[in-house]
């Protein structure tokens, strides 16, 4: 068996969330937010018109797994203290994209320009929190190890539709030792604001998966001897269901560029605000 | 391969919520409530003096998947009127337990004596809302052809503990068709308030059971050929805790016996009320 790599320190290891940010709203560093900040929560970001932004809601809520949203700003207000000092959503993730009609363009270091009086943000809970949980219980997860994206599968399943929004669910899959399968099962239990427990484990065609080690998205997954895929609800869901519903205008996160919040990874802010 | 027996139809089958709930108060009826009111939301009911209620609170905000903690009352206000129409909770359940220091007594039909001025309603899920969910998505699920208890059991795992509340996972276990695993997965993930997705599927002995066929809750389940078995976290924890903090008075429903709210079973109230 290979012998995992030592993975290197990241430039930005050690910082906290406020300097992160500061950095990020100073335009100094427009990549991805893994592996910074660890234990705090981070979250995927998603940006609306008012009325878009309830409907994306209700679909959220129909879709708790894929899509758990933690919180939703008030119209118009860019500051999200509720999540962390001082945090304005329109410059403090590293990068973003926007998204015209369905179709995504490059990378923006800010949103500064596209903020209007009825915008809304829209912070949804990633797995990122429930992995630094296995990790920490002894749970090898290799493709961090690797450093690689992990590996996303389009099912067979539909999400329920609230519409506009509407399309399959997208899971991720870790490959697990089949003794720490119960226990990884468990754990991620208790995050049910980031994808909660595996909605499968076994046998990938369950899931009309037709072929493990070509995933949809991410890097091809490798299952060892002794190991079994293990299968959660993935927030590329939401992200395919926001594009599917072609809106004149969508903001989100730039792939792993997420925001960095003050909280804890394993506790969410309380119950939305919002509107 | 057995025919499933078509189960017979239960004597208050049809009634709606408001008169069961009637029934009950009038002591007409002690059993439980399997299969009545069929979507609607049936909540696990403990009543605890206030301070420990908010620490029961707490144990169950630590462990949400076996532990959803849906609704908690005014001290003192036995009516529970966000979840339906005159509901008073010291009367409106078919039976209740009563246990002193860990002790359980027997069951009876109120607790109208037992309510005090600081005495609070916790209201929890149960597996009875993903359960029908499951049959409507033609999910076979054999216990309830059957009509046997669940198989339960203790696992290896323990829950997060919050003082004096500690205990074991307990999971329940159900055998599903390989083919509709997936499936079965996907549709409990959008159950987070009754139980969510399966913590495991597959080998009993990743969660420390040591033999599937000798539950230490409920009836010896069989696993036919093609079928996995999927476990999911089970309301038993959240018992097993309460009956460990040997507390001087605590009260439950009576087992199988619980609220029928005037809630639909895929809507859970609006986030904890309460005190």
């Amino acid at each position: 068996m290979p012998k995992p790599e030592a993975a290197r320190p990241h430039p930005l290891a050690g910082r906290q969330p406020a300097a992160l940010r500061s950095l990020f709203r100073a335009g100094r560093y427009t990549g991805a937010t893994t592996g910074l900040a660890p234990g705090r929560l981070q979250c995927n970001l998603v940006v609306l018109p008012h009325r878009a932004a309830q409907a994306f809601a209700a679909y959220c809520a129909a879709n708790p797994a894929p899509c758990p949203l933690l919180y939703m700003g008030a119209p118009g207000d860019p500051m999200l203290d509720a999540l962390g000092a001082d945090i304005d959503i329109r410059t403090d993730l590293p990068a973003y994209l926007v998204h015209r009609d369905g179709n995504s363009g490059p990378a923006v270091p800010d949103i500064l320009d596209l903020w209007r009086a009825d915008s809304v943000a829209l912070l949804l809970g990633c797995s990122l929190s429930f992995e630094e949980a296995l990790v920490a219980a002894g749970v090898r997860l290799r493709h961090l190890e690797r450093g690689g994206d992990i590996a996303a599968f389009r099912t067979s399943i539909k999400t329920t539709p609230a519409p506009p929004f509407s399309g399959p669910l997208v899971v991720s899959m870790r490959a697990v030792a089949a003794a720490d399968a119960g226990r990884a099962g468990a754990i991620t239990t208790r995050f049910t604001h980031a994808h909660g427990a595996p909605l499968h484990t076994g046998d990938p065609a369950a899931l009309g998966i037709a072929d493990v080690e070509r995933p949809d998205w991410g890097e091809p997954p490798t299952i060892q001897a002794g190991e079994v895929p293990m299968f959660w609800a993935c927030g590329v869901t939401s992200h395919l269901a926001l594009l599917n519903a072609r809106l004149p205008l969508a903001i989100t996160h730039a792939p792993g560029a997420m925001l960095i919040t003050d909280l804890a990874a394993d506790k969410p802010p309380e119950p939305i605000s919002s509107s």
